[in-house]
């Protein structure tokens, strides 16, 4: 049994506050090599119900779950120009099997286009056949050379879909409907205000011709790409000859999508939520939406009886966990707290002799007294609070610290330390080398041209004072 | 729209049989890397189900679900001496990052003992820390010299339960768990009988103190390992320095046990039910359970409506396809055959003005007529028959070709060709060795020393002749 550390408060330095809370909160351990990590119960179940509740949007979306093979010939990544181009430098090269050198090298996929694009050419024959649309859940690995547990790692796990369709417009309207019901689930189940707009060129997906994104804000101020989908048009049809015979009996080539959340979600949660005493799940995607807990349960026979009772009752809807070792309470109500299960409920054995036990909120720790009788129904209202209250929360962070400036020193003031940062929306109409300027003189970068924002008309571009009806939003970025 | 192909017997070639359902039947097609397969809906379907459902059995032994790394250093894997001998040939060295030579080679995990051992090392102080029980679904590799698909693939998907205990006894017992809940779980989802029973030290696993095993027969009377579960001693306790305080304040290495099954058991269900229409996959694991065909829907309005319905009522409950397609309903019924949905619904013009629908059974093949409002509570009995029948079938013909025999003679005449291949039961007291020339002059290798089998006391073994109480399953196996 191990003391809990102290953690670093997030006012005095936000990234070590970062690093503490993902080691006690008992949601990683750094893997031996290089920017890999274990994923331990308390991250991993994050993941699983964020896939069984993804997996109902995309069965929803009539789209069909597949695995395809974690090694690709390094020879078909190379087809499309573009992305190679974007990913070479991070390919972890398979050269040697036992101690016999290969003939053909292959890579482990840090991304599925070229395998979903061979697999769509065997399957697209005709305008019938189409759309095609298929999901896959797999890790993949890019090698990284800066990594940050979740939020930025060499292997990764996530989803990737990947359409093919018979028209440009059925395409595109794909990829915008996926990245909405991107935003939809941040918001539904983990609470996670996000938005929601276009890449521009220099940020877009290599080999993609538009990128949507959403982006979320951390506590900090720093932006970090949740979620993103890709029109990639013909390009990878024309690499992979993905193409059908049309209406008019003509062949043409096939028109695509892909789009993707990976466990960087999870860094989400921990920054969005988290505080000082550790990290805050969001009830609809806790391991253990609630921790139960016997004060000296082993000395008082009823407490133990009357926590075993609860955990049998609320176990039938909710992940519950129960605590019956003999620990003292303060620990096992830090523990609880380090590790952000949404609402605990202590039973002691002073309150179980009025009948009473005394549940506790992961986000406001309010305390609140009940019969134990009436805890079965209050828990649903409950965490739905919770949720709601997470949500209203980072709602109002982002609402407050996003803002609108024409003038580049204001801009600059903003980024010129870590101390105040903020979403900063702007006429831009700069090109790539423009956002690399910027890059240099402030840290921030592009993060999307956002659906929702109401234009003031034509302004003056920050940096070519050219007028434009272009507005981008521009942070510090994880 | 492709043609059905016509499928090969099963009694003229079997494995022909097998490589064209599995192609027809819409379950894979070949990865671009030699020995890797893309996993189609109608294969990774089963498998969602079979992860869903086993994950039930996993949380009920308090097993919790993490994720560990895909790569692992070359250098780890060499600490335990045993295990790298058995894995070495197959190991998928990655040797360099886009142009650069790596420092340190890592190579794509075969299974995991050794990074789940440096994490046990890391968690476990005290007696009182264990058990820890973790499981992993995830994605292995292993070179293999043939390969063929489900069977014995490259890659691979599985779980590996991996626990770490403070005594032998109560490791040992895990282990023995586990392999009998395979084989209920085996009977109870994919409707597959199982000898249960033990390894001989020749087919252990590397590393293992003792491999339990499921051994499935497939009809053509082969054997398929279906599951393992490994008892580990302190063997990678001992490499990894995983050691507690025990209750005598003193310090102890720990025991260990590692455990699993994979997507082979797709190729297990193949080979168990399938017949020469296509594959039959058993109900409770079925990615499409009900397959709803309208007759001529697009030219009789009433049979759409009643179609759709019907997918609508029974699709609360049940995994429903339904084919509205203007199709013929011979070539629908033939693609709901050979896919092995083991429940189609044919909805037709001429029936429906009696009220009535077809149910047709995969397995029987049988027509039941019955009134449309009748379908909703009956589809739960037939399933349950349908899995039922499989099950009895299988079992059948496991105990009929299943055979006991202390003539060597005997022995051989059944392996001599691959006719009437059988599960043979012999007195067998033999070493390594011996075991390699029974397999050079039969190709029967051991499956394992049943735990089910009542022993007729001491006999002669079949090859040194000395007088044991020793009696080892041989099959040819694939």
């Amino acid at each position: 049994m191990k003391k809990l550390d102290k953690i670093t408060p997030q006012n005095e330095d936000f990234s070590r506050w970062y690093t503490d809370v993902v080691k006690q909160g008992q949601l990683m351990e750094y893997g031996p090599v290089k920017g890999t990590i274990v994923f331990k119960p308390n991250s991993y179940g994050i993941w699983e119900n964020i896939q069984m509740e993804f997996n109902k949007v995309i069965r929803s979306k009539g789209v069909k779950n597949v695995y395809l093979p974690v090694l690709i010939p390094l020879s078909y990544i190379e087809k499309e120009k573009d992305h190679v181009k974007g990913f070479a430098p991070e390919l972890a090269t398979i050269t040697k099997v036992g101690d016999k050198e290969l003939n053909e090298y292959s890579v482990i996929r840090p991304t599925s286009e070229v395998l979903f694009g061979e697999l769509f050419a065997k399957e697209v024959n005709s305008y019938n056949d189409l759309p095609i649309m298929y999901n896959q859940w797999a890790n993949v690995l890019r090698w990284e050379k800066t990594t940050n547990p979740f939020l930025r790692t060499s292997e990764f796990l996530w989803q990737e879909g990947h359409t093919t369709h018979a028209t440009a417009i059925e395409a595109r309207k794909l990829s915008r409907t996926m990245i909405k019901e991107y935003a939809k689930f941040l918001e539904k189940y983990l609470a996670i205000p996000t938005i929601v707009g276009k890449k521009t060129p220099k940020e877009k997906f290599a080999g993609a011709v538009t990128t949507y994104t959403i982006e979320a804000m951390m506590k900090d101020g720093k932006a970090l790409q949740s979620g993103t989908s890709h029109y990639l048009g013909q390009n990878f049809a024309k690499a992979f000859n993905i193409s059908f015979q049309n209406k008019d009996n003509k062949q043409e080539l096939a028109y695509q999508t892909s789009w993707g959340v990976s466990t960087r979600l999870i860094g989400a949660i921990i920054m969005t939520h988290g505080d000082d005493r550790g990290i805050i799940i969001p009830p609809r995607v806790a391991p253990t939406q609630i921790d139960i807990i016997e004060v000296f349960g082993h000395k008082h026979e009823n407490v133990h009886t009357a926590a075993v009772e609860l955990q049998k009752t609320l176990g039938r809807k909710w992940r519950v966990n129960l605590d019956a070792s003999s620990k003292g309470p303060g620990f096992k109500a830090g523990q609880s707290e380090i590790q952000g299960t949404p609402l605990r409920i202590e039973v002691g054995p002073r309150d179980l002799e009025e009948g009473i036990v005394t549940l506790v909120r992961r986000d406001t720790l309010e305390k609140i007294q009940m019969p134990i009788d009436e805890v079965k129904k209050q828990i649903k209202p409950l965490l739905d609070d919770i949720h709601n209250n997470l949500l209203t929360s980072a709602k109002a962070r982002l609402e407050e610290k996003t803002i609108y400036t024409e003038s580049y020193e204001e801009f600059k003031s903003i980024f010129k330390d870590d101390k105040n940062l903020k979403f900063v929306i702007v006429p831009f109409a700069g090109n790539d080398k423009d956002e690399e300027m910027i890059k240099r003189e402030t840290l921030a970068s592009t993060r999307c041209l956002p659906f929702k924002f109401e234009k003031p008309g034509r302004r003056k571009c920050i940096i070519t004072g050219q007028l434009t009806n272009r507005f981008v939003v521009f942070a510090k970025a994880y």
